[in-house]
């Protein structure tokens, strides 16, 4: 069995936001060797999240407006959690859209569907956070 | 390592439905002659999901209440993914749902709970859509 | 190909709760001395969840708001699920907090982020319920 493992990083200028990851994660599969197996994808951080969906602008407004209803930032008092920090509403945010991805690995590639595209979901940003990829297989 | 793969094929009649898809994956997993490893099924489309919960039709109604409020089909315009498509709450409802399951193999079977049982989720059916199912051990 | 197998049990005292694992998972991860490969861990009931997020109890005591908020339980008649059963809004809750994590082994360890923790969350307590462990690797 081989194994793979790496960590990629990240920097958004704003609180939330998403970003587009599919091809970082065809380059670690291809450094890796792997032609078969499962290739993990999670957030290290329980304020982000990494997710599949489609790669639409408007899909992606409709995705803030509606996490903000389902888990609003504001008031901060409304959350227990928010005494020293004020991110709790990112943890819930987090959780609706999942920490983690596992896609198959089948002939040396990325085994998605045609509208399949992989993200890193950010709902605290404005600081330095990481995603962690393993891939096991042969 | 061992390693399979196969797609399964749907077609509902109805915008919205979900399918008992358990005893097939157990005949992928024989077809397999996998005993030891991971079985990982996802929806290739990213308005469907794979979920595992009761096979019990008063709780599929509840399921399909609860999607509707937390994200509503109607109106279309709500929604800014909404111009030529009018699916932006299918992208919601599966998110909710989740995109996959990721099933032991043990001795041969799935090794599920005993009220455990996974399901296909369309939320914008009346079109032919598949579903991933890749199982790597030995 | 190693591969390792465990049943961890619970009976909370309360309809809800959430319990840290994630020590009983590293044990479980020495006991089966893989070095490198994916751990599997997830309820075996429907009605129950294994998720990652942070071990504060602030935190904790806003999920519970937030997922009575979601998903309430009463009045139970609200639900097709509720005859001989009360439990559908626990159906519901781990629909939202996700029925299983996929964790990295990494040098014998699992590869979290500094604040990942993991949780049994109980939606529907006061009887002996399981999580499966399953890792596989070498």
């Amino acid at each position: 069995m081989k194994h793979f493992r790496k960590e990629l990083w990240f920097n958004l200028p704003t609180r939330r936001g998403f970003v587009n990851i599919t091809s970082e994660l065809q380059s670690c599969l291809r450094e890796s060797g792997i032609q078969e197996g499962l290739l993990l994808c999670n957030a290290m951080h329980i304020t982000a999240s990494v997710f599949i969906n489609d790669d639409e602008g408007g899909l992606h407004r409709d995705f803030e407006r509606w996490l903000e209803r389902l888990a609003p930032e504001k008031p901060y008092d409304q959350y227990d959690h928010n005494g020293y920090e004020d991110n709790a509403d990112a943890h819930l945010k987090r959780t609706v859209m999942g920490r983690e991805v596992v896609v198959a690995v089948t002939a040396g590639k990325l085994d998605l569907g045609p509208w399949e595209q992989i993200f890193y979901g950010e709902f605290d940003g404005k600081r330095r956070k990481r995603v962690l990829v393993k891939i096991i297989g042969e």
